[in-house]
């Protein structure tokens, strides 16, 4: 079997899960990391080739991006008007710059940023003859795609996401940012009594704070005002200001044993409105590791993201553009006969 | 806006959960209901044209073939090689007929048969130009397309199916044909301990025994052996022997009260092997009214069918070859919006 060269841009934990699902692929190789500290990278990269946004290998089909979303993807320095062409990454962000060079999978995840993400990539892509999948993952992602198709198949239904329990990145990052706060993981956890009554059909119309609970562990700076810091995390708008947010102060011991793992989970649920038949959708998951999760997801849209070049489909897709055999790496009847 | 205008074929339960569904759709107008016997549908057809076998409508693009899979759809009369081309719905079945008139879409369901029905319906779809998405519905349907993803998502991973509580309608008809009993409905249950253990990532090994309970309600004719009845079920190879099975004998009244309704539910789940970090997909359904949510699922499947059609990919085709965002009515712009 020819195997398809592919290359891995960003090597935070993302990129680091990805080489480890690479390895299940028999049909994908990897032949090139591309990291931002290239030193950093190679320490860690076990034998594989690495190299910077200066110089890195044309010779790959595949680029999966594992920068963040806010930093790295898409962040251009000057908005407006997309440029005809992009020299480095900085200029408008990891996205359409590699996008010039190769079909692309990424995890971009600022739910608000994705149509004008959509724009900019189509155009990069698109016009390199190249196909991007972006928002890749779970959420956006399967929970996305689950989402249109409970609302095509239940007209006029209500939609329900609920996070948890896990780790949510993105507010551990904002607790650490602040003064005295050594480290910090944020735990989401749903709401049990509102989960109960959206899978009963209820309907119930909740609040942020009616549905997601907060715990915030932190470990602290020797000498550092804990209430100050309890205070700051509490009244935090958008992140911790609407809801019931607990926080726990521990050793940095304690962090290291007990909060090592990156575990999260989730479910989307759509339900039938009132006065029709009952009918319920539930789209459900569950992860020892987060960024292991996501990494699987983005190579089985490496091999979507071929198949849809190979067709000609240039340009930006979502996950909710994929026929879903096209992530499989089995024959079409085997599907038949096994799985249908 | 122009109204696609479509046929349906067969107007027994699904047939008539199609006509209902229809009427949420702006999009598409029913134009013709096609019936073996024109005079029955013609009562309950509320105002719509009716046709038959040897008369009928070619002013459609879709056609929703809502018969059943072993009598209607595929049933050759010779096995075999196919034929260049078919006159009469009796000599193939529904399926590969109509396909010669219209885009067509179906809910086959007898899983072992798919890979030949899906070969004759690629034969003669394809060579009219037409597209036939087969096996629409829930199982075969989402479950099949949520199995394929899974498997995707989560390799070497266990899968899992339970249905249930809810009528099996293949296993109430196998019960009516025994002597002496007038009515009979078969619920499929789940069994509670399996599915707590398959829910805790514990991947046992499961019996069908172990996995569902099945029991009947039976009206049984005015003095008919009653043991003999439940013998005869219990004793019933692959429908029941397998499985504990309870039977209740019933008044034609305590039917007619308490059974009228076609409820099922069930759900697929995979799990990640052990010595791997766990990892849980779970998709669940719930339906008061089974034909209606296949139903439902068909018709979002006619919106499918046509964009497949305009892009001139002709053949048999799965929902796993069907891209999420072809169900549903939303623009691009509002998917990317309001839904990743």
């Amino acid at each position: 079997m020819r195997k398809t060269k592919v290359v891995v841009v960003g090597f935070g934990n993302l990129g680091r899960g990805v080489q480890q699902a690479l390895k299940r692929c028999p049909d994908l190789e990897l032949v090139q990391i591309i990291s931002r500290d290239p030193r950093r990278a190679q320490r860690e990269a076990r034998g594989v080739e690495v190299g910077d946004y200066q110089c890195f290998t044309r010779d790959a089909e595949i680029a999966f991006l594992c920068g963040g979303s806010r930093q790295d993807l898409f962040a251009p320095a000057v908005p407006g008007r997309l440029p005809a062409r992009i020299s480095h990454p900085e200029e408008l962000g990891q996205g359409p710059f590699f996008a010039q060079f190769f079909n692309t999978v990424d995890s971009f995840d600022t739910h608000a940023r994705i149509p004008a993400y959509h724009h900019c990539m189509n155009k990069f892509a698109g016009q390199n003859r190249h196909t991007a999948v972006i928002s890749a993952g779970w959420d956006p992602g399967t929970f996305s795609l689950e989402r249109i198709m409970a609302d095509a198949f239940i007209p006029g239904g209500r939609h329900y996401t609920f996070w948890g329990p896990g780790v949510s990145q993105g507010h551990s990052d904002a607790v650490r940012r602040i003064p005295g706060v050594e480290d910090a993981r944020q735990y989401t956890l749903p709401v049990a009594r509102a989960v109960s009554l959206v899978r009963a059909g209820r309907n119930p119309i909740l609040s942020a704070r009616q549905r997601h609970t907060r715990l915030v562990y932190v470990v602290a700076a020797a000498g550092s005002d804990r209430r100050g810091i309890m205070r700051a995390i509490k009244s935090m708008p958008h992140y911790f200001a609407d809801y019931q947010t607990r926080v726990f102060f521990i050793s940095r011991e304690q962090m290291r044993k007990k909060h090592g793992q990156y575990p999260h989970a989730g479910f989307v649920l759509t339900s039938s409105e009132k006065n029709q038949h009952k009918a319920l959708i539930e789209y459900r998951c569950q992860w020892d590791s987060n960024p292991e999760a996501t990494a699987r997801i983005m190579v089985a849209c490496g091999r979507a993201v071929l198949k849809l070049n190979r067709e000609k489909r240039y340009g930006a897709y979502t996950m909710a553009d994929i026929p879903p055999a096209y992530y499989s790496p089995r024959s079409q009847l085997e599907l038949l006969k096994n799985f249908m």
